[in-house]
């Protein structure tokens, strides 16, 4: 249930709708919009009759939340979230897209990651992305540099003043990885890892949610609801492909209508990961142009200034010169993207122009 | 195995290949390109040593053209095809993409049949698409107006000088279907139907063939390939949508992927279906613009003089007022492509500027 | 809607009943039970009261079929269907399971073929199966020896008394066909080609009918109603495996619980095909128990005279010996399997004991 | 690379052999068969000429282990892998199939519970099985009772002597799982959080590790392979469904030929869940039986003493009475099945007979 207060409401309005909640055993959640004021109340709704709120002083509308997430909902929350770095770069609504680039590893060669730092500089990028804890599907692989890879990350932030991403795969390094990261990341494959989400729920970055590779939508958004559920409202969703009907042309099935969908559902910002989704490099730039004109946040794509030799994806990787290229023809759709064209006051239609 | 021939090969040299190549049992196919000749020979290629036609007068090289599809692969045939229709309409390589708009079922109310025609003609539109044969689910639900349907559509293109579109379900229609449509639709659930493949292989009428909803883009070209076999090229791919992981967000998962995948493997044109492809209105217009970024020839989207009284699809098709709107966005996104500044001489990059 | 007559109800009580639907505008349906006689009408039951129908005489109860099949569901008919050939062999509800074997395509060696059909009639099998119009993916492959094939058929049906199994594609081919084959099999590939169901609703011969590689227990369903729809009762549904997730273990994924699930729905007899099922040789036999113990009410398996040297499907065809060895076993279970004692008084339960 | 050393090969013939590969850098896993005695040496194959191991003294064989997965793999240890309780229970090889019953969460009402295990006491079954960490999609689900359910469970241990299962969610509660299970379950939404796999694998706790809802079978040995390279060996594979084309009439697609799959390319346990697999209570008796007959070595199944109610999965569990009716089918078929009649000596077979 959500109850959305008038924009005059009074902080006492407010406190005493959600008191007379918490009597029936509810957990509130208070959203201040730009707009409006909304209280989301979860529980057991059969207990009490959802229109007597109504009669309560400041209240403008009882709605019940069909949709089982509440706080990722655009029903709850009609503004788009925009996350805002203490560098003052900008995730989400009408925000120019962002760029989060980098090796899918750091590896031991710090150069090399620093070539890959300077280059996404250089082309406009705001992230750099690169794994320390790395998920692998067989143990004999390359499983990452951990805490040195956190170190060499942030050295390339000194270096650029790139905000950098890293993927957190286990409760017990929560606080390793959030002293050096910017952006936590949570991996497809841990998107159902829910001690995982509590964890970042209560932690004080901004989070990057993959999409599992089977997960439907309403997956997707429950998995971003536990997190925002223990506190933390910074949920950045990337869409980053599911398993199709063909795993040979490409690795993955990148679901762009998800984009729109999600767009639709929820507040939340949203960004498409082209290199996870295609595992093709020639695919790269096509998808990551596919992904912005129907309205991602943002593109995560994978970097590395020696592909043939990465110890990781190295197939799906573009090399420094490639990607420069690529940044080139991206910046300059991301700079015709005309937002205030979008026909946003139309449910029906959530169209980007260019 | 493939033979390139000299751009100067005459004629008899070109025959003498032929004849040696169909004495060893294989079956030839003569592709003239604008810049070379090449020869498809399809057979047991252990029965030779491909390498000794090299020594043919006339012969630059001999390939051997991995792909299971031979006459729809890129490897046999470089450049693209494009097909010209007796009213100069252009689909397929660099020539500006195409729109196929219309109802999923003609109706018996020719007159609104005739109003998405006229919208169709004043947004720039190319042709009319109507089914005639429907596929249906349940044999409960319309199954089409049949040969009526067919004069609809004529009578249709009669007044706006539109290119006609129509399914085929069965051989046993095929000239009925032929004697008045421009172009013929094979449907996604007879992408596999060989028998219909076959027959319209044998026909004259250039053909649209749908992606069957769980064909890999192997079996979808091998599909393409059996038209060809018998004797057509001038087939037109269409990507549809495949079955996901999430049906209840989206009717099926339109693998936008699929597009620059399919351009890199073969030298067709290549449509996309937002419509069918998510089963969503409000999904149209930026899955059409996804298709068109990523290089689609053309878009095939569901128009209806009134939705919520369709006999099929209303759910995702466009009225006539969202459908001006729509392609108002598109031609302004159709205008901006840029083909000449694609990568072309690049094979990991196959990309559009906008 | 369902109308179930009284068992005492007289021709002329049910002519009435049928008169007044159909002054409805509702097309109607006749299935005269063992137990109870039973009117589907068909159409838009917005226009009727249902239970005004209570109170015509004769009449015991007025039920809304909620599934979109009526004539194959088991609400509208709730006794097993039993198909009865004219050599006393009979499929369905509690009598023993059939066996169907024989090659994937019918080939030139008659020798090879009746030495199958003779392994086949000793190991007490029914049914020859063998195609003679092959749906291939690539028009390169074997595509069958066509009527030459049904000749060879007939040979074998003439030596041992087994009846003949094969495949119809096209709609031009059905009385070809129709005038060898004892049951017309309708391929995967084909479980949406609705013209060809038309048409093979109209013949008298029983129906196989395969599940489409992905399609839902709901599609599949309607798709035998189509056949039913037009006037053919006798459907033997056909589970031989749907895309999975993994398609490098075995060709298809065989969806065992799709056997209890369909005969919890209709009363059809259902068959199972573990050679397509799984593409591999080593799982037909376990694979064929599965079906059983589940209350398939047969087995279609593939084997040939000299699997290394077979046109198609060879790597899942067993030889003759084999065959044998798994036959012994399979009839072995066959022998023990206890209708009699299966919870068929719970509907929580429908279970094969042993 | 699997080295076979004779069955008369001394320990330092070992010993000798093992310091040779960890020279060459290569890892090296000791397995001490009944037969023989293998050492599985992982690392770059390209830095030795494997045969110039042949010549070691002790020496049987060198193999390449083609699969990813070395240490489950059959070809690096042929015998079944049998692990075996303190209190005599064995799971694995030609071992009775065991039972692993009890609800889905543990909840408030223990004698709820005690009832429940009693039953399966009662039905002869080995393991008590139920959740005190629940992983939900939703965060407004019962999330389980943690620590006191396991003190519930230790209870019910003490009163009944069955060993008890219980999953684990995050390496955080290893340590308290581990004080009171006597099996670790790895739920199928964890397959793949690697640093779980390597905490497991570091403890002395059979595991049983579900299959991941699109996990291939590749990737489902590759995370036993990740719990097996830490340390332990004793892991049970469960087969519980994976997603399907229709997930209306089941919750899952259970992929019943998985397990001969799995039985062909490993050594290790393997059970099967018709529970989660199917969703649907009918189906629990038909699956259990199918799982078994071809080959599983146990069935984990749920049961709640009063499904209506409970905290989650209620429509998939099975009441106290039906439990007891279907176990009575189920040692009925455990009871009839001939394990030594199975053709063991024939790599295409690999069947159990009734």
């Amino acid at each position: 249930m959500i109850i959305i207060m008038e924009p005059s409401a009074t902080q006492e309005q407010i406190n005493t709708v959600m008191r007379a909640l918490e009597n029936k055993g509810f957990k509130t959640v208070l959203n201040h919009g730009d707009v409006m004021t909304v209280i989301a109340a979860i529980g057991d709704k059969r207990l009490i009759e959802p229109h007597s709120f109504q009669s309560y002083e400041g209240v403008r509308a009882v709605k019940i939340v069909q949709e089982p997430y509440k706080l990722a909902s655009r029903e709850g929350k009609q503004e788009d979230t925009v996350i805002e770095f203490s560098n003052g770069v900008k995730i989400g609504g009408k925000e120019k897209p962002v760029m989060i680039v980098g090796p899918c590893s750091v590896e031991q060669d710090i150069e090399g990651l620093l070539r890959v730092a300077d280059a996404a500089k250089e082309m406009g990028c705001q992230f750099l992305r690169g794994g320390a804890f790395k998920p692998r599907t067989s143990p004999y692989d390359f499983q990452g540099l951990e805490e040195k890879a956190l170190e060499y990350l942030a050295i390339a932030r000194e270096k650029t003043g790139l905000l950098v991403v890293t993927e957190l795969m286990d409760t017990l390094d929560l606080d390793l990885v959030c002293s050096y990261a910017d952006v936590i990341q949570i991996g497809a494959r841990n998107m159902q890892n829910f001690k995982l989400l509590k964890a970042v729920g209560k932690c004080n970055k901004p989070v990057i949610l993959k999409r599992g590779p089977a997960a439907t939508i309403r997956e997707f958004l429950l998995a971003a609801e536990h997190i925002m559920y223990n506190g933390n409202d910074n949920v950045i969703l990337c869409e980053r492909g599911i398993k199709g009907v063909d795993n040979t042309a490409t690795r993955n099935t990148l679901d762009i209508a998800a984009i729109p969908v999600i767009k639709k559902y929820s507040h939340l910002p949203l960004i498409v990961d082209p290199s996870h989704g295609t595992g093709r490099r020639y695919l790269i730039e096509p998808m990551a142009k596919a992904g912005l004109i129907v309205g991602a946040n943002g593109v995560m794509l994978e970097v590395h200034h020696d592909p043939e030799n990465a110890s990781s994806d190295g197939a799906q990787s573009l090399n420094i010169p490639m990607f420069k290229k690529v940044m080139k023809d991206l910046n300059k759709l991301i700079g015709r993207i005309d937002y205030d064209n979008k026909h946003s006051d139309n449910n029906d239609f959530c169209c980007i122009n260019v």
